[in-house]
């Protein structure tokens, strides 16, 4: 069975209600959209007839003669790639974007992009077959840092070194054998909380991706605001001081020099070796280096010099998103990709931030909020990413 | 002749091509909306039968039978009222938002809405009688500062003090007898550019107004981008630095305690007593004060110290500019409000700093640009304001 695209935009409506609202009866799908009982039947005949919709068995009644759901068909299998700077991770989802499997493994994105989206592609192709799934009806990846669309690769020399001229795009589309589409990680973890997250409920809302990158996904009116050269959310190397630390980019004092993993750890180090916490010390004694996590775990041991850490980070960021809550005026403000166990304390220090000096008419009623999908919300959104595309006009 | 809105979906959209592209054939109509020759005759009858829509003469010949040109109606006239800190201005406008007379008169806001609203219906009504108009379409309002959409009112206690409790909208709607919106007066700026400005041709972009509030519109996907609760673009009070000058808000450092005009002011009083500039303790001396338009004056005869008062007010923009055309990426930066003469010497400072320091990708293609249209882009954008709710589905 080959999977077509939607021919027409009532088809596409029809597919986009059911990847996000789940099995639907034939009146609930004509209320939803306003289509004639006429249209709906024809449209819908069209699209059982190519799999892309099915049978789901009866609806609950509303007495007289029973009628059935409908639901996506079960052809319908989408892919999901999340690439970090130190694994892959990846999913394989039905059409209304549930996870069936999921498998990451460890890498390293400065051995190159064919080396990191081959394994991907042998995750993902693995996950596939245990699965018992002829053909992937989409494949969506989210890589760090900028990307460019039109090329389909990254636009990030310091996130990604050595993969701006690698068709990152086409090289999954050619190997999977199936549409794909690219995009920065923060926007797909954006589209994951907008499909399966807080943000399913808040149309309009930013989403702040902690972590080695940092960046926002912007929804604005249920979709994903990309800006006229599609860089929206790119605040990584915004300038909060001009005698700050030197960061990747060339630049001083950047929002990703103080606040991204590397600057977090530089100034464990500094710490550790200054004697200013013995936790810290220990740990680089021990490990002959120092991570973000293990940053962290000094901080929810109690470590005051790595709770500082964070808190002086968090505030940072809470001056940046003072400016953006107050320009963009979102109705949420999520944060993911926070190390574990200090999401929490990020959080206080932000919010005390926002609310103290952003526009009281923004943030009267607005919650700032930790993700709760976690991972997951970048694998569900990098298979919304393609279900976009896919389920488009045909 | 009583007008009503459109009273259907495809009726609306006629009505707003006509007015946003002027009078086109019904072949131009129905090729731009995609509707049916059947549909498309049948909504035009209508609307020129309830007079929304009239004959305009022949349309250009394709060969064959010439067809005529439909344009909006002679009785669509809408008013569009801008309320300055010391001035009313007001336009009454043909239903593809011409200008056909405006009037504008001092005044002072700190005398109350009373007073002020009803100065500018008088205003509005003598244009009215003076161009034989029966009666008004509707009547959009510009206030300084935030503005409850909700309660049709102020919301900015300190750049209309004492208008908090009064009903902007009711009064002009009950006055003029016709459906009335206020907005504040950055968002109808940005209208008005989209409308007859450079906007017409961009459909994100951000309008950054200056003057005795600084604040911004935005324009996102060719419509006005209003936020959660309505208040995005408000960048009056973003925190520049912890011991700058204190702000009419309460708080000190803010960009408009900086930037406004009465800061501006403030520190060229400084300069004059404080001997660093000879120009500026001249005009001090000669009118007793200063006012941003001697500030400016100053600057563009040569003074030095007032120069540097723009170029550092510039800056600071610019370091604003920075993160939020990062964060949205706007095809285009509109700068309108600055004093007369300045224009130019704001301009350069801010594109140097929004240049030098925002994301590459963000900036590499976007142009930051006086508004042309100057105080016609607020009446242009009141009109058009007041246009959007009249000509929605009925």
């Amino acid at each position: 069975m080959v999977l077509v695209r939607p021919e027409n935009a009532q088809q596409a409506r029809l597919v986009r209600l059911l990847r996000d609202d789940g099995p639907r009866s034939r009146v609930e799908l004509g209320d939803a959209l306003g289509l004639s009982r006429s249209t709906l039947t024809v449209e819908l005949e069209r699209l059982v007839a190519r799999g892309l919709v099915e049978t789901a068995g009866p609806a609950a009644s509303r007495g007289g003669r029973r009628s059935s759901l409908l639901r996506l068909g079960g052809g319908v299998r989408f892919a999901g790639v999340v690439v970090a700077p130190d694994r892959v991770t990846v999913a394989v989802t039905d059409g209304e974007l549930n996870v069936l499997a999921e498998a990451r493994e460890p890498v390293d994105v400065r051995t190159g992009p064919e080396a990191v989206t081959g394994r991907a592609v042998e995750l993902v192709d693995k996950l596939r077959v245990e699965l018992g799934i002829a053909e992937l009806t989409g494949v969506g990846i989210g890589l760090p840092g900028p990307v460019s669309a039109e090329a389909g690769a990254s636009a990030a020399p310091t996130a990604l070194p050595g993969w701006q001229r690698f068709p990152v795009r086409d090289a999954f589309a050619t190997e999977l054998g199936c549409p794909a589409v690219v995009d920065n990680d923060a926007n797909v973890l954006a589209l994951g909380e907008r499909h399966a997250g807080i943000g399913r409920t808040v149309d309009d809302f930013l989403y702040v991706k902690l972590g080695t990158a940092i960046a926002c996904g912007l929804v604005l009116g249920g979709t994903l605001y990309r800006g006229a050269t599609s860089s929206a959310g790119d605040i990584a190397h915004l300038p909060l001081g001009e005698d700050g630390p030197t960061c990747v980019c060339g630049e001083s004092g950047c929002l990703e020099a103080y606040c991204g993993d590397a600057g977090l750890v530089a100034a464990a180090l500094a710490a550790a070796r200054a004697g200013r916490s013995a936790e810290l010390a220990g740990r680089l004694a021990a490990a002959g280096t120092l991570t973000v996590r293990d940053v962290a775990a000094a901080a929810t041991a109690g470590d005051p010099a790595a709770q500082t850490l964070f808190r002086d980070a968090a505030r940072r960021i809470g001056r940046v998103l003072v400016g953006l809550v107050s320009f963009f005026n979102p109705g949420i403000v999520v944060i993911g990709g926070a190390a574990d166990g200090i999401g929490h304390i990020l959080l206080a220090e932000i919010r005390s931030v926002v609310y103290r000096r952003s526009a009281p008419l923004a943030t009267g009623t607005m919650p700032v909020v930790l993700s709760d999908l976690g991972g997951r919300a970048g694998l569900v959104g990098a298979a919304r990413l393609v279900s976009e595309q896919v389920f488009a006009t045909g």
